[in-house]
């Protein structure tokens, strides 16, 4: 017996029921047209993931209440599967739908809630305690959601509940270390229930989350027979013959970590102008490496006719940032502007008067300038309802080194989650490709340039010493005794950039939303106090 | 038989491990001097409350349990209850000791984890699923805490194994309902429960939640025996005499739901002031009654002489606004300075050019004006080290009727939830105490003054609707259609202000921190996407 199965790895909007609907019904019928038994939708497809409090709302489970009825009369023609927020009895279930023959054949709810970093899950549902094992098509198929594989207990249940594989739906947030993750998580539930898993993953960005798609089947001993192309929405088929698994696809080439992490910022970045209906962005240039970086991965995502760089020099940048700055323009084949900061900064200075200090290495001064670019770029993008993207990186952020309402100005923050040493590794990545990035603005040390002959060292341990101290700290929540233990940074540097840390948490309260690409991002991921007595 | 009992309401600090331990040590000796046989702390008393993903740091919890002991000493003289995050076996519980004659006496693990509203407690804790009744001086005492008297169970639980009182330890948000329904809850429980009901609340604010004190003592018919002092830190002692309890207190007034509103709010400023070590704080004051009743809740929190207002001026201005502004400042005795705008819009305004339109109605115009505030009052905070306040409002920060980086712009929103109409409310209230906000000031149109002849009623239905429609949809969750049913607004008017609400996600994710004093605050309470299609 054949039965040929199509993974659906589709970008659904959190809210848009009656949309996400559409195009369930839009690819179930493609998946018909290719003679498919059945099609697979990820985790909380009718609702989008994550819906956060839009549960709370009678009207939005009206909605997916009324949208039901299309997707079972849908099911007429093939098998579908699809994930959807399902309230019963007051009680909100996390819930898979097994659709066929225009009848509800079989319903899961999710028993694993997850309820950590970025998940609050458990703010919502009420988990459920029963396997499900659906018998169609000469299959078995032991029917689970996402969290469920990263615990033991459902998947061994279903297994004892005779299921002879197993279909995991998910809308699993990516990071870095996540892709493989993922296969070693699938293969340690297969010591429990030894079982090909067809495991489907959503695509497209929500916020600050980016879903990454690569859907995965395995067969029983743990080989890859399908990854579905990252960042991609579509349709991918496997069949079943017998016992056997085999992929309709073209294998796909292996992807780098660079790749696609640069492949989420991209992708983050353009969902996130889709759902929020911007098609252009601007970005201030400055020659330093995050606005050249951030500038490029805006014209991958949105296309360079839709970006455009705005030059604000001062006093203070040098004429080898506005000569790369160009470079990098010309490179890109990107429209410009140049407004110079000086009046503006002059006027400020004069209002201001004795009312604040003479020394222009002061931080007010400092942050006059930054400030003076951020109500220039958030002028134009009012003016062109154009989107401003911020530069900043998550070093800078970690520490605060950088200034509110200044070059933390803007819509969409795409480097937020990005450590500067990733944001070197990521442009040279990228110029690897293609040249678009002058190599001095690879190579030059880095500096803010807001007072005379200023860089980033001056007030900050090397990146690269940084960067390590802030992932240990951050990411492996190591203590400061443990981390000097390693020997890699001074305890002075280290109980200087954790006091930073802390104290920088009341801007980071302010700054724009920004992709998650590690293990802990800023923002509801990594839930600090701004007021602690523990620093 | 004559028990003396110390409830102890004192503001604890999220972190500060040591120093709340100190704070406990204090009391208790104090508590001890006054002849007190046992003194009851609050809800994680050692760690403050909430502490967030600090729990998640090893370092904290080290530093808890080398506290403890310190504790354990102090009880030698008194009996001691108090809450702390306990890491027991890997399993974290929120929970509760009996401290007693230099040892451990008692201990309670919370049941019921509240994972709603700003709380996410199944985040970081397990949940406990046993009872404690402690037997001394007399009393056989059933201990909870906090949400476990608001579900079934707990209380009941602790009446079979024998309780008869019942000790609750919280740290409670305030919110304007929470006060009324304490009192029902605590009744509501002892319909199960027929016991007296001794209820110790925490006191302080931390980041955008405050608790209020009130601690209270019911007889078992559910009579107030005590009820202590809102917002202040301090001991309030009982004494039993066999089954009756009274209180050793002088009874305290009743208090209004204005004066606890505006007593959170001057509170809530107060101490994230002091936990950030703030002493002063710069208001923009433009003759509004936004920035009146913010200026003269810092003045009230911080003291006059901490308080700055800064006028900044524009051709917008009208003279009743400056004129207003001024006599202010006058009745309240505080500082002020005076920056007009003009030169840095026109510099604004020349550097832009034909950059962008030349329609002075247009909302890059407006924007421009609210930024070059922002940025001279930054400027002052930077130079100072002062706080910037912010003065929006609740109905402002839900449609959005306010610049990022312009009016936004600042350390802590005192009157982001709080709505409009309970601005003017608050306003009149504290006017009746002392004549300190022009009268005039409440009672013309308010505009923000950013074009010729603005009000805001030019874009919005009128602020008493508004409200409702807001509050109906927000903390209501009540549907468009419901609303619109209820007849008091048209439902173009409740379209148009759910529309801006959905679309102003972005710029409140940008906002800065203020204080609760709604069920449905914006920021941790009330998480929603920014991107969506639900509307």
């Amino acid at each position: 017996m054949k039965t040929k199965i199509a993974l659906a790895q589709v970008n659904f909007f959190v809210g848009d029921v009656d949309g996400n609907a559409d195009k369930m019904i839009y690819y179930a019928r493609q998946a018909g047209l290719q003679k498919a038994q059945l099609v697979i939708f990820s985790e909380l497809a009718l609702s989008g993931y994550p819906p956060e409090d839009l549960l709370f709302r009678q009207s939005f489970h009206q909605k997916i209440k009324s949208a039901m009825p299309r997707l079972i009369a849908a099911s007429a023609d093939i098998d579908i599967i699809l994930g959807a927020p399902w309230l019963d009895n007051n009680n909100l279930y996390n819930a898979l739908f097994y659709l066929s023959e225009g009848k509800i054949l079989g319903y899961y709810a999710k028993q694993c809630l997850p309820n950590y970093g970025i998940f609050d899950e458990k703010r919502y549902f009420t988990r459920g305690d029963k396997p499900c094992v659906v018998q169609r098509h000469g299959l078995a198929m032991g029917l689970v959601v996402c969290e469920d594989l990263w615990h033991s207990g459902p998947a061994a249940q279903a297994y004892a509940a005779g299921a002879d594989c197993l279909i995991s739906i998910n809308a699993s947030p990516y990071d870095h270390y996540k892709p493989a993750q993922r296969l070693d998580i699938l293969r340690q539930q297969q010591l429990e229930a030894p079982l090909p898993i067809i495991y489907v993953q959503s695509v497209g960005a929500q916020d600050e989350c980016v879903f990454d798609g690569g859907s995965l089947v395995l067969n029983k001993k743990g080989d890859v027979v399908l990854e579905a192309p990252y960042f991609t929405e579509g349709l991918s088929y496997i069949q079943y013959h017998g016992e056997k698994i085999v992929s309709l696809e073209e294998e796909s080439a292996a992807v780098s970590e660079e790749s696609l992490m640069y492949d989420a910022l991209r992708f983050g970045l353009y969902d996130y102008a889709e759902k929020n209906h911007f098609r252009d962005a601007l970005v201030g240039l400055s020659g330093g490496i995050d606005s050249a970086l951030t500038l490029t991965i805006a014209c991958d995502a949105l296309g360079r006719d839709h970006v455009e760089a705005v030059l604000l020099p001062s006093r203070h940048t040098s004429d080898d940032s506005m000569a790369l700055a160009l470079e990098q323009v010309r490179l890109l084949g990107v429209k410009h502007r140049i407004l110079s900061i000086e009046p503006i900064y002059e006027a400020l200075l004069s209002t201001l008067g004795d009312h604040i200090s003479t020394d222009e290495n002061d931080l007010t001064h400092q942050n006059l300038q930054a400030r003076a670019r951020g109500i220039l770029l958030m002028a134009l993008s009012n003016q062109t309802g154009n989107i401003l993207l911020t530069t900043g990186n998550k070093s800078e952020m970690a520490v605060g080194y950088a200034t509110l309402y200044g070059d933390m100005a803007g819509g969409f923050a795409v480097l937020k989650d990005v450590y500067k040493t990733w944001v070197y590794r990521l442009s040279r990545y990228r110029n690897q490709q293609q040249y678009v990035i002058p190599e001095k603005v690879i190579t030059r040390a880095p500096s803010a340039e807001l007072a005379p002959g200023q860089t980033d060292q001056d007030n900050l341990p090397p990146y690269d010493i940084l960067d390590r101290i802030l992932e240990a700290y951050i990411e492996g929540e190591k203590s400061i005794d443990y981390i000097a233990a390693t020997g890699f940074a001074s305890l002075d540097d280290i109980n200087k950039v954790v006091k930073l840390l802390y104290r920088a948490e009341y801007k980071r309260r302010q700054s724009a939303p920004g992709i998650k690409i590690t293990t802990r991002a800023f923002g509801r991921e990594r839930r600090y106090p701004i007021s602690q007595g523990f620093v």
